[in-house]
């Protein structure tokens, strides 16, 4: 064997004991998986006292923190975790106690900040990765926004053969959850590869998908509009909703070769995201004809009569506007999750044709969220 | 006055003391920029015993660190730096010694990694602010490298109008420095907004701007090709020059609206990207009739007969293809300066066309690069 193959192959062997993260910054060797899914961390801190890991949020697949890590007699701590499950999970150390990013993992919007994430690979799910497909692009546009007196950011997928094609096409809106903006379902979510993937296999037809900031609390120095003081306690999700019907939609079909019209509008989001989904999407049914909330639980005291203002009490005349009403979580987000299959039963024995989707093992975090879009875009605009 | 525009007043007078950074994440108060450009740090590190303030670098506008900040009896840490030079900064916290991000500001990728950056105003200076202007984007592109063996990301400037005309465009390659990436010119550099301005303006031409990785330093387990061995120390940049001429150009030419010739083509770098837009520019002169260097510093024992095989010999046939040719620096980064204008005056005593841009007060950092960007674009394409 000549000189390359031998370097493979030890590659490859290399690659057999552990593997850096696809989420590590170029060159960083750690976190590492394991075959088995237990997942290696690293940091130098000769000087720190104590350092521990810590996955974002108690149900976080990385397990429940913090880890504690090991110090090497040349400052070097290390911990090895117990399998993790699949998906992508933030989390940081604590140097001190004081929270502080990985240096090797890239950091990802989330926690209301930039924070590492380490992404755990899914031998059963591939649906996710960049493959040998037709791509589309994650374009980054600005625009001004009257109703929060500010230029606001988004994030636009456009399909395989936008550009080279005069088509239109229909919109998916799709939010991230609390703490996240519109960079997370590009980053973290995956959302390009997912739609590429679902278009390249015609699993789901091609689509425009707009990502926009929900955190739209107003910021220091922002003047309310005239009626903003009456608004009340829901106010950010309110905002929101008019941020998105009477600016962000009439801009994206002013900008983007979109079919502006009802049948070609959907809107899903997730946790945080599912509840501005639900709300803005119910209320607005002359705009979006299709709703999934990913992970979104439960409205309280839910009544297929009488919630939501009674949009579910025809639920004939809900059926036929409504083509895809789509409610999801993962299974191990209890009780999160039985509280929203109780829901969609209710709504079910009301006649609704609500569709239930359970992602299995997983928790309130991204890999629930890949699989709930995964499942939800083939649906839409059939 | 009415209790809207009392609000307004009132936050106009809280930010005539201080004033959140541009660069801060969404409600994070701190950095805080003075009216003076002081500028005030802080975090909440109540077990640690020592948290230093410091700048990316010796010669960072914020000064030479680290800078000791001082606890409060909750374990707050604060420090107010003299004033800073305007422009973006890397920086980090040291948290008993370990490097450790702010979670106040934007993790901007520089470094190797994703750091904290805090953006100073500067008050002579709006052009790489978002203005009330047409605005272009910025597309997230994925496309297969063979050099390099793997799927690769760029970022890709198109300006205001590209997608409702069907005219074709010029294109500038922009590189940025060591350890940073595709994203450092959008983010920290505002290439976009720097574009958009000079184009309402009509400073410069309409164009396109390619951002790609110039770390191409292969991977874990990455195969290098049969003549790969012989590449010898230089071997990142000329793989990156592979990768430019054989591969990036081709597709954008084949994926974008351009004009495909050398005419219409120009390359442009910062420090190392300098060094790559002089190397695969004067060597590809059939390919690019434009070429950049942003605090690029100067060959050793540069000689305008022998240099760069020899490519400025012939004064007027130089002049006659390379239509610009501009090297440029920050006033405050000798010797780098002072020797990349040693250089353009031999060049010009040469009879070369070479053009000397100077920034003034700032380092080797991105407000000199915005600054290069800003005099080098309207020359291109004219």
């Amino acid at each position: 064997m000549n000189r390359i193959v031998l370097a493979a192959l030890a590659a490859i062997a290399i690659a057999g004991a552990q593997t850096p993260a696809s989420s590590n910054v170029p060159g960083a060797e750690y976190p590492a998986v394991h075959p088995d899914r237990r997942v290696t961390f690293r940091i130098a801190a000769p000087s720190a006292q104590k350092v521990q890991l810590m996955p974002g949020g108690d149900d976080n697949g990385l397990g429940k923190g913090p880890f504690e890590m090991a110090r090497d007699d040349k400052g070097v701590w290390t911990v090895t975790i117990p399998p993790a499950v699949p998906g992508f999970h933030y989390y940081w150390f604590l140097v001190d106690g004081v929270p502080s990013n990985d240096p090797g993992s890239r950091a990802f919007f989330g926690w209301s900040k930039d924070s590492s994430g380490v992404d755990v690979p899914d031998s059963a799910a591939s649906f996710y990765e960049v493959k040998d497909t037709p791509h589309g692009e994650i374009r980054i546009h600005w625009y001004y926004s009257k109703v929060t007196a500010m230029w606001r950011r988004i994030h636009v997928y456009t399909p395989p053969g936008y550009d080279s094609g005069k088509s239109r096409y229909p919109v998916l809106y799709l939010q991230h959850g609390a703490g996240e903006n519109d960079s997370s379902w590009p980053n973290q979510g995956r959302a390009g590869f997912i739609l590429d993937n679902l278009i390249a296999e015609r699993k789901a037809v091609p689509m425009i998908v707009v990502m926009e900031n929900g955190m739209v609390a107003p910021r220091a120095g922002f003047v309310p509009p005239a009626d903003g003081a009456a608004r009340g306690p829901n106010r950010r999700n309110e905002a929101f909703g008019d941020l998105v019907t009477t600016e962000l939609i009439p801009m994206v079909d002013a900008t983007y070769r979109t079919q502006a019209d009802r049948a070609h509008r959907a809107i899903a989001g997730l946790s945080m995201g599912a509840g501005q989904a639900m709300q803005i999407g119910l209320a607005n049914l002359d705009l979006f004809c299709a709703i999934g909330s990913f992970s979104g639980g439960a409205a309280r005291n839910f009544d297929a009569k009488t919630s939501n203002g009674g949009v579910f009490a025809d639920a004939d005349a809900f059926n036929k506007k409504v083509r895809v009403f789509w409610i999801g979580a993962g299974s191990a987000e209890p009780p999160r999750s039985t509280a929203a299959k109780a829901m969609v039963e209710g709504l079910n024995q009301a006649g609704i044709h609500a569709v239930w989707f359970e992602s299995p093992g997983t928790s309130h975090e991204w890999q629930t969220w890949r699989k709930s879009l995964y499942d939800f875009a083939p649906r839409l605009f059939r």
